[in-house]
């Protein structure tokens, strides 16, 4: 099984240094169990030739559709649904058999972390795809920006160990090591996204010229390094900027909104009802003190934000939505104006 | 011997994928002997008690330094010379023992590569010492900026392939994949520069606090990085921006400086003698002739500046002096005018 390489290549102790980095350490235990992997793999292999019924792909493009209702294998079904439903099967020449290995190894490649797991990946690609449909970005964005947008969505967060670029950086990870501290989470999800599209069976992109697999590339490694929350406020200032002049045959302001796209796909859990955002708000909150706990244990410093003990879920999702949520929705909404009503209901149920 | 570790834990094939990419191809046939390091090493610890004369204290603060009449065990020897001279040992606490390690250990991490090898580090670096003496820098920036610079030198192009970013990032090499396009190359030396120095048997900053460490961390990375050609313009604008208000209690304005000044020590060869210079140039043709004859066979695109049918000595060298050179050193001259003599020396001799 090929797919079984990137799990190796990654995770696999090589040498001492596996064994002082805490990275390796908690990508052990938070793997997927193989089996429990070929049985969602299977059950999904098992159905995806069925079609989706017209009430669930009409759900499947509103903020309101529930994720916690769909087991993991009705998951993969339903991305695989949404390639097909955007017309990039056809305009993009994407075999369904690689299509469904690109998925399973996706599915397989994020770990049983508390949040940033392969349910998160979905739900940022659902938003995603939503937004798609109700702001026309098939016309206005073409194609090829849509496909680079969804497929970097569900690529944003792969092999998440569960604990964020502060923590890597301060406790010296294999990550932090690699890549000198500059989004080491971001570019790892990133390589190993690539990892998995250089191997043939996987690559939804092979039938793509060189040319097209190049701007793919260029584009997904900056839409999904764009989801570095270090990097909010140059990538809200630059989209702000550009704003008033906003021009969609200029590629520096196409290339703007759609990092501001992902980013808000990203964060879009509170712009949910209440029943989805708060299990997932729950899961963050679980993750954060995971990492305030080692933190703690390894006398690190802890982001006061991830402290248990002084944390309460109102007070920080208040800070969070005012300060990054909602500005970031609100510049967004200047330029897709579609998405200025759901802005405005969701200040108002707050 | 634990620095065997570098060595497998980035060259040793793992999976398929080692097979298949040319980076790893190279790198193994041009791995350095392994008998050869233990001499140079040996060599190396059975003279380094021994003082430095002072003519060669004077020479080796001079751009007319001629590194083609030394041994590698003497440059071993030179560099730690360096670390006293400049008072770091002292000042960092840096135990002697500790060094020599630190330097053997990077002697094995260079390649056995035309240009980019561990005799061009040293020249680079050599270069830096003359400037930091030339320009009275240790008073000017500091002794941990100082500091920072001259490892910086020493570690720039540790483990290079042979084999620029163009070349990793065409032929989708594992190093391209794993850093996303963005400074494959410089991305891997410094990666390779902090897991030697992770260890603690050569962590020549192992007596510093966490602070300081953090420091000179960030200080090696941003230095580092900057030798990526692909940024010149960039780093030079910059500069020249702040040039009329250059001001060394400014943080942004001397990080500035120290990236010009890293540019400047990589490019300098032309700076020297011509006795110097010359077989310098002949070794980054052959090291370009080799790539381009390799695109050539695996049917990337080709550099016009690297390949053999275009390429000759003085034509290639008018324009990198013109372009990059110059304007590289005039506008450090602005700021540290004892380098402007050295300057306008130069342009007469060509």
């Amino acid at each position: 099984m090929s797919m079984r390489f990137y799990r190796e290549g990654l995770a696999t102790p090589r040498g001492s240094i596996s064994n002082t980095h805490p990275y390796w350490k908690h990508v052990h235990y938070r793997r997927k169990v193989e089996d429990e992997v070929t049985l969602v793999c299977s059950k999904f292999r098992e159905m995806c030739d069925e079609s989706v019924t017209s009430e669930t792909r009409e759900l499947l493009q509103l903020p309101n559709f529930n994720n916690w209702e769909w087991t993991e294998w009705e998951i993969l079904h339903l991305l695989q649904h949404m390639f097909f439903e955007l017309g990039f099967i056809k305009k993009f020449d994407i075999e369904v058999e690689v299509l469904r290995n690109f998925l399973c190894s996706l599915y397989y490649s994020y770990n049983e972390v508390p949040f940033h797991n392969f349910k998160h990946a979905f739900c940022v690609t659902q938003m995603m795809y939503g937004m798609i449909w109700k702001c026309n970005l098939l016309e206005r964005l073409g194609e090829m920006d849509c496909l680079i947008l969804l497929t970097s969505c569900i690529c944003h967060d792969l092999d998440h160990p569960g604990f964020n670029n502060i923590y890597q950086i301060n406790a010296k990870t294999e990550l932090a090591l690699r890549y000198n501290d500059i989004s080491p989470l971001e570019n790892h999800h990133c390589s190993v996204a690539f990892k998995i599209l250089e191997h043939h069976e996987t690559n939804i992109f092979r039938n793509q010229s060189l040319e097209t697999y190049k701007k793919v590339r260029e584009g997904m490694i900056r839409c999904i390094l764009a989801t570095d929350m270090a990097r909010h406020n140059e990538i809200l200032q630059t989209f702000r900027d550009i704003t008033p002049e906003f021009d969609y045959t200029n590629r520096e302001h196409v290339n703007s909104l759609s990092m501001v796209l992902i980013k808000v796909a990203d964060i879009s859990n509170e712009a949910r009802p209440l029943d989805i955002a708060e299990p997932w708000l729950e899961c963050l909150m679980e993750e954060f003190f995971n990492q305030s706990d080692l933190e703690k244990l390894e006398g690190l410093p802890v982001s006061p934000f991830m402290d248990r003990e002084k944390v309460t879920k109102p007070s920080s999702q208040c800070s969070f939505i005012g300060f990054v949520l909602l500005p970031l929705f609100e510049a967004l909404g200047k330029v897709l104006v579609e998405l200025e009503m759901t802005i405005s209901n969701f200040g108002l149920e707050n």
